[in-house]
Formats: structure tokens, sequence, C-alpha cells
């Protein structure tokens, strides 16, 4: 079996949690606990954990624990993340709180952060202490980012600067990755200098992954990428893409763009798209936005060239990093 | 210093959360846990958690982590259950999702369950992952005591027996208490039977707790409980008082007692009141429920009696029991 290909990984993760059982009493607890983690999704994190453990020679075995809680966590901070942003759907069904109601959103949601750290323990060995607290500090900045996130919607677009921005998503978004990564190589006795450069390259990793997803909002193919073009600008959302453009805007266009952004500007929502659109492309955006990401990916690039181990191991995390360069969705 | 008493435990609790820093940033989110951290409570679950360590010899300073992470968890299912049960007053002041919002309720309560494993990460040695099972196993078992309750809400008297309700009190209440009676015995390095003595004793301190809340309920004096009587009554609430009385009814009386907790039996709540008090007057409910937190105390102090350490090093746990035995509030 060749393991030096991402889809291994990926397989492997599916099989992992195709074999779990979610379910359990009460059931009104674990019915909605089961369908979130049976909706599907990507799956980056723990094929991720999985790839990076293998990097450095760990056994399989005693990653795939750790990979099952990772990726509990992460549903589990979408669940209560869909219940706070007032979302109604992900992956094409209903969430939680709309399917069942607010409080089982709550609790499925604590119950199933409960959950993961249940599978982090089955992490064996001396290494679970180190284990365990980079999932936790992991944890922590994710909750500082969701927060940070909620403090922007209530800001105006000039209270909000590039750099806090780029921090929450920091956050909220590549520590996970990141965390997931280092989670890996440390299970599998990675050197501490080697564990540090991967996990760098998660952060990197990360923050190319959601500027393009900002990207995509503004640019992407409705059709392929899921979502409709500019929902970004409907919301009102200070992502990267209108404060850059914020400061490549001349006077006259910084203000038209504030007024854009600032509540309600206009009755018709898709002239406000195409508005926004029309300044974005006058100001040059989309190159600046593509150089910034191609930047974090050069980054990510040259923290996993640096790591010293069998140039044909990496393949799987290239693998991942080309498949989110050229991603549509 | 004499470390015999109860007092020794609570004072040192009470200094360690004064000590410890709570702020931190975003301060939107860190400022409720701060806030719900300092409201203070009786802190039972740490103080447990110390005097367990101290029974079996075990060092301080080891179980410090430990009892700063049981009590950041009970806050935080205090905070959830406030927000889930729709309470605008803990501890005579606002809740947090009043206080704040629904959101910060949500996103607070679960940055405080991460701090609460970043305290019990504190602890050193070697027995690490036992006291993590047992924490996490313990939270799971919080977490399935909550629904149960919710799900309660929802049924008809006749549709909660005795025995479900017990269940549900000891997951939501007493495991909680049993588990940080486990954890200081586990971080002392105890023998797994003197630990499982003690968690014995902590479920039926637990139990005995709850009940002894229950009926403080109907017969408590206001002034001193500091909530009025006859709440649950007024709430339809299904406590093991009503659950009781119902099996110790005739026919007719029963069919009061049912309509009385149906919805909306009477538009003057105080009557109702009264009326339900006068039924428990009737079947003599008191004696029966004061007969049955004894029995709990009982086999409480049965267990513990079995617990071969020398008898003086218990005084801090009994001093504990006998404070709730003649608990007022």
């Amino acid at each position: 079996m060749d393991m030096n290909n991402l889809k291994y990984y990926f397989d492997c993760v599916e099989r992992l949690f195709a074999e779990e059982q979610f379910m359990g009493t009460p059931t009104e607890l674990y019915a909605p606990i089961d369908y979130t983690l049976r909706l599907g999704g990507k799956r980056i994190r723990p094929t991720l954990l999985l790839a990076a453990n293998a990097l450095f020679g760990g056994r399989e075995d005693e990653a795939l624990g750790a990979a099952l809680g990772i990726e509990t966590f992460h549903n589990f901070t979408l669940l209560h993340d869909d219940l706070m942003d007032r979302s109604p759907l992900r992956r094409g069904q209903p969430t939680v709180y709309i399917k069942w109601d607010e409080n089982t959103a709550v609790l499925s949601g604590d119950t199933m952060y409960a959950l993961s750290w249940r599978y982090m323990l089955r992490t064996p060995g001396a290494g679970l202490r180190e284990v365990l607290a980079c999932f936790n500090e992991t944890a922590i900045e994710v909750c500082e980012g969701q927060q940070k996130d909620m403090n922007f919607e209530r800001r105006g677009m000039d209270e909000v600067r590039i750099g806090d921005y780029l921090d929450m998503i920091r956050q909220k978004t590549a520590v996970l990755l990141a965390g997931a990564l280092k989670i890996g190589a440390l299970i599998a006795g990675a050197p501490a200098g080697e564990v540090e450069r991967l996990y760098r390259f998660g952060i990197h990793l990360g923050l190319a992954f959601q500027l393009q997803d900002d990207l995509l909002d503004g640019y992407g193919d409705t059709a392929v990428f899921g979502k409709k073009t500019g929902q970004d600008i409907r919301d009102n959302k200070k992502t990267y893409l209108p404060l850059r453009a914020l400061e490549l805007c001349d006077a006259a266009q910084a203000a038209e763009l504030r007024a854009l952004f600032a509540d309600k500007v206009c009755d018709d929502e898709e002239a406000k798209v195409r508005r926004a659109l029309a300044l974005y492309e006058a100001v040059g955006l989309r190159a600046e936005v593509e150089k910034a990401i191609a930047d974090e990916f050069a980054q990510a690039q040259e923290c996993l060239s640096a790591i010293r181990v069998d140039e044909g191991l990496k393949t799987p995390l290239r693998e991942l990093m080309e498949s989110l360069i050229g991603r549509k969705k």
C-alpha cells in the first residue's frame, strides 16, 4: 500500500468515521452529535494529523484517537458558531439549532467538546501531556478568534485594521490546522524544531486557505463554489477584500466603499454587490489578494522544505497544498 | 497549622481563586468569565478535592490546578444551564446571558470549559492520564444529566419514574462531587479500592445534597434559604417531592396532585403552592423524604468509615457532611 499520497490518509479518516459509533443515550443529546459528525466535510484536519504523524515515522494506530478528536472538536466549533451566527445551513443541510432547537445546539455542542477529549485521551504513551496541552491551547485560541470575529461585526470598517483581521483568522482558522499537524508530529515523537517548522507550515497554509475563501466570495464561480458570489458584501463582512481595497483606494473611492459597507446603504443588494466588485476591479484588488495568498503559500512551502525528512514523505502535504492552491470551492 | 478541619481547605480554595488571574483579551470574552468565577459560591468541589488529596497524604501544591479546574468546570455548567433554563439570577446577581447576551454566554462558557482543562493540565506526574479520564467522563455524565433534566420538563408527571429522577440527579449533581473527591485521591496516589470507596461516598453525599435541595424548596425558611418556598411547585418541577408524594397518595389525592402539576392548573399561584403542601402534609411526605436523605447520608458514612486511613484525617469530610445534614440553605 502506497502511503505517500494524500488519498491514503483521507481514506483512512473516512473509514475511521464510518466505523465509529456516535449514538448514545439520552438520544436527544446524541442524535444531533451523530448528525453533525456524519454530515461529512473535507476532513482536512484529521487527514493533516495522520499525514504529519507518518512524516516522522509515527505509528498510525497511535494517532487515530487524536484524528477523531480534532475533527470532533472542529465540528463542535462549527455547531456553536452556526448558533451564534444564526446560520441556517451547513454543508447544504439544516444546522442543529434549526433542525432541533437552541438548547440542543448548546448542550450537544458541549458534549461534542467533551467527546473530543475522550478521543484525544486514546493517545497512548508518555507524550500525552504535550499532545493535550497543544490541543487545549489551540481550543482557547479558536474561542478567542471567534470572539474577535464577532467583535468585528459590531465595528465600523475603519475600526478594523488588516493586522487585526489577519490575527483573527490566524486564531479562528489557522491554529487548528497547525495544531492538527503539530499533534500528529508530537505523537510520532518528532524533534521539537521540526514540530515547530511543521506548525508554522500549518499557520501559513491556514492563512492562505482563509484568504482564498475571502477571494472566492468575490470572484468564485457560484456553480462550483456552492455559495452565491458576493455574500460577504451583502452581509457587510469586513473580510480581507474590502479591508485591502480600502488601502488601495483614493479618497473618493474609499468614501464609496465605506458607504457600501455601512448598514443598509442601498435597497438593491445586487447593485451593491456590482458596485463593490467594480470598485475592487478599479483598484486592482484581485491581483493584490492573489499575491498575498501566493506569499503565504510560498512561506508554507519554505517551512515544509526546511523539515529534514525524506522528500518523498512530504508528498501528501504537498498534494494538499497544491489542491488548495488551485481550489475553486 | 491544623489541617484536620474543613475550614483549612475552604480557606485554601478562597486564596487560590483570589490570587488567580481570570482576565484576558479579548475582554468581551474574558470579562464574563472573571465575573462568573468571582461571584463566589460555596466552592464545595475544590474543597472536597483538596481534602481528598490530603486524606491520602497527597502534596497540596500538586492538587491546586485540579481544584481550580473542577470549580471552573462547575461554573461553566452553571453558565450554560442558566442560559438553557432562562434563569435571570445566580447568587443574587444577573446571569451572563442577561448581563451580556446569549452569544456571550455560549462562547464565554465554551472558553471556561477550555480553561478548566488548562488548570487540570497543571497536575504534575504520571497519574495525569487517569485524572483527566476521570474529569472527562464526569463532564460527559454531567451533560447527560442536564439533557435528562430538560427531557423531564417536557414529560407529564406519570412519565417520570423515581428511579429515572434519581439517575438524573446522580449524573447532574452527584458525579461531579464524587469526581472531585476521586481526582483528589488519584493525585495523592491512593489505592484503587480506596478511590472507589471515596467515589461512592461522594455519590451518596451528592444524592443527599440534591434531595435536601428539593426538600428545602417545600419546607425551607425563605429568609434563610434565600429562595421563595414552593418555587418548584410554581414551576411544575417534577422533583423528588411530588414524585414520592404520588407514590404515597390514594387515587383522589393523586388526581389532585397531577392536576396541580399540569400546566396552568390555577390562576392563583399561592393557592396552588398551599394545596400542594397540604397534600404533602396529608401523606406524611416530609418524614419520608427526610428518611431518604438520612439513608443516603448513612450510606455515605459507611463508605467513609470503610476507608483505611487515620480517622483524624477524615474530620474535614465528616465536617462537610455534618454541615450538609443540618443545612437550611
